[in-house]
């Protein structure tokens, strides 16, 4: 099977502490890659985990805070030096184009890619991207300053083929990606072997939701219903409540009331204040909500 | 006495790797900071060091490549953030004034403190700032784009007062400052007490030069001669000359012949790049040439 996976790059919030970058993770799902928010330092955490980026063509950003997008002309700028030649797409409101095309202009005069913009509307919960493996869905957040979360949905996967019907009904090659999409075989004697005898259920295809920077947003809750992952962000815990709602950021206990509400099957909480060096107590909070809880870190791989 | 220290935050080359960070490095001297070149990251390293820039006032900027000035936007808005108050002086090519002023309009309205840019011209050799403590000079230095290195000169320090001498004169405390400055002292009787009796020589006031990016230049030497300490880049080793020419930078062995050449004192090696994994082989060829030769390294805090 394979498997979904969420690494995290950065998941400390406006300052950075020793322990985390700005906001940067990248899903990983059917062998490619979407890079979400790049805050500074995102192309050093690549490097520090070894990650390739040859199957990563698009990026998703929140909203335009320096510790969401800083990084993107360092990354987009390295990407040149190392002769990458695909087009990279950046999924952004659209003043994300007009202040990064200026520097890439001067930065990066002779990149051998295209980088190709896509405006978003973080007001709207709508389809933004579809390809064979997913589509992605902005989630529209409350926010300082206008800022959506994604949703990624993956599409149905295949069928298993059950190997031993292959022999038995002597299927050719080239009958079996229908076979795998659900059609019955006909045998040469014409008899019809239904697929359900042919084929397993394939897992289901997992959704993701990455919902930071927010305060607490119980409309986002129809959108991110039942997903296998959410990460919320979790700025503060309840004793900075007020700076938390000043602020338009949640507190850990809220980013678990939101994934309780929402059923999601796992939380993964985020974008800690620096003022916290125990972590733990964030994790605590949250759990003491909703218990299938875990502690981002940075330089981290989670299971979706 | 007070110690002048140079802290490496970052020394390696357009690409980052998991050791070194982009080209950025604070010279602490008389118990004030300057940075010199901001690469991606360079907040991020502060913090890992617990660097307080309460004494940071002035940045110097070597060239426009993302590698020396990309940290500059993350720094400012962090510092915004922190609440400074004291004006932030940025001395750069006059490029970098447009290229962030537009960054620092959208991302940094309401700054609690000024960003004042100082033009400096990379092909001259000039004082380009100057206060109670030091001189700072333009080095022209050769790349493919303008570029110049810094020259920090400290000022002459005052003389050591013998402290018995204080008692056995019955100096007053009023006359101690003049005194350092190597004044004499009239007692009350009339007796001229010439200054070296009252005083000792204070230690020689430092130099310390920064020098990259750049070719092999002679043209630095009479700039350079006999300073403290030169950092001089080495990106590459003779095995990659033809490259490190076609690519305005040096090798490690030029660098030695640099600091061999203008009789400096010790000479520090960086911005590496990222193809050499194990930079003692390019400390070991500098070495070869010039003996008093360290390896830069990220995180470290080196003697000037």
């Amino acid at each position: 099977m394979q498997k979904a996976t969420l690494t995290i790059l950065g998941c400390g919030s406006a300052l950075p502490t020793k322990k985390n970058f700005p906001s940067a993770q990248i899903l990983e799902i059917r062998d490619k890659q979407y890079l979400i928010d790049c805050g500074e330092g995102t192309q050093i955490r690549m490097r520090q985990m070894g990650v390739k980026t040859a199957r990563l063509g698009h990026i998703f950003v929140s909203h335009l805070h320096g510790d969401h997008c800083f990084g993107l002309i360092g990354l987009i700028s390295s990407f040149g030096m190392l002769n990458r030649t695909a087009d990279l797409h950046i999924h952004a409101q659209p003043d994300l184009e007009k202040i990064l095309k200026s520097q890439l202009m001067y930065f990066c005069q002779d990149l051998p890619f295209d980088v190709i913009f896509h405006n978003i509307n973080p007001r709207k919960n709508e389809l933004i991207y579809e390809d064979r493996s997913i589509q992605v869905f902005t989630i529209p957040l409350k926010h300082r300053v206008p800022c959506c979360g994604f949703l990624f949905e993956e599409k149905s996967r295949d069928r298993h083929i059950i190997r031993e019907m292959i022999d038995f009904y002597h299927i050719p090659t080239w009958r079996i990606p229908k076979i795998k999409q659900g059609e019955d075989f006909i045998t040469e004697d014409g008899e019809i072997i239904p697929n359900n005898q042919l084929t397993t259920s394939p897992e289901s295809p997992k959704r993701f939701a990455y919902c930071s920077d927010t305060a607490y947003s119980e409309k986002i809750i129809p959108i991110i219903e039942g997903v296998d992952c959410l990460y919320h962000e979790a700025t503060f815990m309840e004793d900075e409540a007020v700076r938390s709602n000043q602020t338009e950021h949640s507190t850990a206990r809220q980013a678990g009331e939101i994934a309780r509400k929402a059923n999601v099957k796992k939380l993964i909480i985020g974008h800690y204040s620096a003022r916290y060096v125990n972590q733990y107590e964030l994790l605590e909070e949250a759990k003491a909500v909703f218990e299938n809880t875990v502690l981002g870190e940075d330089l981290t791989v989670y299971e979706v």
